[in-house]
Order: structure tokens, then C-alpha cells, then sequence
């Protein structure tokens, strides 16, 4: 806990949860990491949306969204100039031990606020450094897209990472050598001028820059859609970038022997979306 | 925490764990579920050697054997004449937010013993009711077998039993409809005279109870292996048996159109291996 500015475990100032919630137990939850920038928790409504789609995907009942404004509202009054605020909603803590939520349980949340630094201009500038993770992603539609706590894949391409600290992050296939993401990014290819994501609807996750990318690139007179890829497709195409709410947009530098590096594109819709109010 | 009989943090007597522990932050870590009977912990070596193997799958460093070891030992002394002892070990909590592990963070062991009732000797003589999840699991193979934290898909299937309370379990398929195992057994059919079980190496856990009685039936004149089963494995198969620690082997009475019951094989397995010393 060296590093968290504040944390609140269901509105109460805390740093500990009960052995027996169902986070730790069985990854029972979700959650949504914000980023707040001079107060402000930027895109707060889609975060609050994902959130609300996330609970009923997993059937966790949530009455607390009051309770959680005045969280958010309380850590955003605490962050510095920039600061990620981390929300975790679990399904509480059970009756009895077992895998099904015997005792209808009540959900607790973790709200807490941690430090962060903007990304190094250089990287913006020339692009980041990505590679192809040996772990391959399990395909499951139930789960599909949610953020929830069951993280071990990612968890595990980040590890393939921690000894080369000049690559920004891991390029996720699935067991069909599909491409579904970075561990804490989504993933978009420029090929004839428009922009290619992968669908998250058997495997990754829905994230909220990129909601704001397929939201914003029209509004630039780019067009953006959802397609499967793999890595053949970086082969033609004229740039790649990754997203995430903390980074924004930004370039990738290369793949393996493909070297892309900034685009018109990629500065273009980076600078527009680093300008929006929230 | 209603129902915990005791619980030890690293060695300690205590009931919660920090926020910032990457088993709630992300599902980062394994659990090991034990059978305490009249206080002796049943099967320990096989839980030690899964134990094991998983940390070493999930490349989480672990030195306090120790330490575990004395916490099982003050466990087993305080519990009641049956009673379940649940071990976690977490990756720890890392110097930085995030799914790479920085800052070489330290294993976290949570033990907990927890009380638990014998199965309904009506259960055992007439066999358990199953259902078929609606839930279809992801197939994984980096993480296959092992009894890792990250458990929403047999939470969700276990989800859809908690409306019908005479269903002992539901049964799990993989996306590709083989059947994988229970939410918190593992399944053997009997066709031939012989035991078939789903092998583990794409998707499941490797039950310890499983590796009993693939150990056992050989030493009673019993051919059991593993196979890939489907629903269609039900139509000529003689019986049906699920598998765990807490409950041993328990006849299925029915799935679907399919009925069983107890069978000589099952009860001859059953009372071998309930009359095992530890």
C-alpha cells in the first residue's frame, strides 16, 4: 500500500477488505479504472455505463450508486493534477463458503485513488514499443468484453514483460491467433485511411478510450469499425496505435518486423481527444 | 465471516487482507480446498504437489512452506470433527498498480477452516440430481488444470442452481459442448466396466479427488482413464459419478433424459476410499 493517495471500502476510509469476499475468493467482481485530470474523472458516464453492464452481466445486485458519486466526488477533491481512481465492485461476501452466492449477499466497493505520470513525449513522438505475448487468450462469449476480476491472462502476458522495460506493453492473440488487445490496451490498425479494431464480443474487454475513439474518429471525418484481424493484417497496414484511458491514443513504434511509428491519423484524433472538457 | 471457524493471514490470526492484493485486484493467485476428518487433513500430500505445481504455472514465488505447514497444523488441531481448511496464496501486493508484478512482490497466504457437513446418506444411496449449465467454459490451456482464483465461470453456472435446491451441481461443457466437469466436482463416466474421465490439459481443474480414484481403481481391478466425453457419452454409459474432497464419490441419479443411480463400481470405489486413513 506505499503508493495509494486514498481508499474507501464501501465510503469508509480503509486499506483492507474480509478474507471472505468474494473478490478475493473467486474474482467475483468488476471494475473501472478512471482517469482524473486536474479534478475531473474524464469520461465518467461511459465508465459509470460499462460499470452498469458489467454488474448485470454478472448478475450482482448494486443499490449503491449514491454511495459511489460521493466516492468518486471525495477521491476526485483528493487526486493531484493526475491521478487514476480505481473502482472494484465485488459480489460481497457470501453465508457460506461455495461458489454460489448463498445468503444474498450485499456487493462491497473499493474505491482508491493512485498516483500516475503522463507517458514520455518520445514515445507519443516515435511510438511505443510492442510485443506478441507467448500466452494465448481463452475464447468465452459470457464473459466477454466485461472487466472483471479474473485477470490471470493479462496478469500473465504483462509478466512476459518485466524484463524488457523499452516495450510498452504485449500484443494479446487468442487461441485462434486472432488479435484481441494489449494486456491494459485495445488495439486499432490503419489500412486505406480507416481505422480496424478487433470486436470484443468472445474475448477482451470493452475499453472506455476505446468507446471514445469509435465515438470521436466520425466526428474527424475518419471512418472506424469493428473487424476481426491477426497479424498478418499489420503486413499493409499503414499504422497502428493502442489505447487506454490513461495513455489516450498513441502510436505504435512496431511489431516483430513491422514499423509503423506516428500517423497523420493517430496525432490527429490523439490531439482532438486530449482537448475534450471531461 | 459469520460462518469461518478460524483464519490465519501469513501466519496470523486475522480476517482481512489489503486492498491492494493483486488476489482481489486481479485473481492473481491459487487456492487449495482440504477435507479435515477428525483432524487430519486427507490427502495433504496431493494438495501440497498441486499446490506446487500451480504456484510454479503462475511462476508466483513461494518460500514460506514452513510456515504453511504450521498453519495447517494449527488448523487441523482446532477443528471440528469434520470441517473444510481452505488455503490461498496470492501473488502478494506489487510496489505499482497494474497487471505486471513490480517491485518483486512477496506471496500473501490466507488459511481458513471453515465447517462442513457429511452428504446425505440419501444422496449417496439414490444418487445426485444434475443439471447441464446454460454457461459454456472458455478453453485455456496456459492456465488448464490449474485451481486458480479466477472462478466467475463456475460461479455464474453455480448461479443458475441457487433456484433449484435439489440440484447437487450443474454440469460444465466447454464451448466446443465436451463435458469439462461439475462447478466443484469432477465427472466419470462408466462404460464397459471401465471409468472415463475428460482430461484436464485444455480446460477443468486436475481434482485432487480425481487423482485418487485414477490412483485407486487400478488397485481394486478398475480400468480408469481419460477421455473426451460428450452429452451423447450418456446414452450407453452404465453410470455416471461426480468427484470432490468434501463429498468423495457420489453416484449421479439423472442428467437430463439420462438416469443412473448408484452402481457396484461406484459403491465399491465410494467405501474404498472413504476407508483410507488420511
Amino acid at each position: 500500500m506505499d503508493e495509494v493517495l486514498g481508499s474507501w471500502v464501501d465510503g469508509v476510509a480503509g486499506t483492507s477488505i474480509p478474507i471472505d469476499d468474494r473478490g478475493l475468493q473467486y474474482g467475483d467482481g468488476i471494475f473501472e479504472t478512471i482517469l482524473v485530470r486536474k479534478g475531473i474523472p474524464r469520461f465518467l458516464e461511459l465508465h459509470r455505463e460499462r460499470l452498469r453492464r458489467g454488474l448485470a452481466r454478472l448478475g450482482i445486485p448494486f443499490t449503491a450508486e449514491e454511495g459511489l458519486n460521493a466516492d468518486i466526488a471525495r477521491a476526485a477533491a483528493l487526486a493531484p493534477p493526475l491521478a487514476i481512481l480505481k473502482i472494484i465492485i465485488t459480489r460481497g461476501s457470501s453465508q457460506r463458503r461455495g461458489y454460489g452466492p448463498a445468503g444474498n449477499p450485499v456487493a462491497r466497493r473499493v474505491v482508491s485513488l493512485w498516483p500516475t505520470t503522463p507517458l514520455a513525449r518520445e514515445v507519443v513522438e516515435q511510438g511505443a514499443s510492442l510485443r506478441v505475448a507467448v500466452m494465448r487468450m481463452a475464447e468465452s462469449s459470457p464473459l466477454a468484453g466485461v472487466k472483471h476480476l479474473n485477470r490471470l491472462e493479462n496478469v500473465l502476458a504483462a509478466t512476459e514483460l518485466m524484463n524488457s522495460p523499452a516495450t510498452l506493453d504485449c500484443l494479446m492473440l487468442d487461441v485462434g491467433e486472432r488479435i484481441v488487445s494489449g494486456t491494459s490496451s485495445n488495439v486499432f490498425l490503419v489500412k486505406s485511411g480507416e481505422l480496424l479494431t478487433p470486436p470484443v464480443n468472445r474475448v477482451g474487454i470493452a475499453g472506455v478510450m476505446r468507446a471514445v475513439v469509435l465515438r470521436e474518429a466520425p466526428r474527424l471525418g475518419i471512418t472506424a469499425r469493428e473487424q476481426e484481424l491477426t497479424l498478418r493484417d499489420l503486413r499493409d497496414a499503414e499504422g497502428m496505435f493502442i489505447t487506454n484511458v490513461r495513455i489516450g491514443v498513441v502510436p505504435v513504434e512496431g511489431v516483430r518486423e513491422h514499423l509503423f511509428g506516428m500517423t497523420e491519423i493517430a496525432r490527429k484524433l490523439r490531439d482532438h481527444i486530449e482537448a475534450l472538457d471531461a
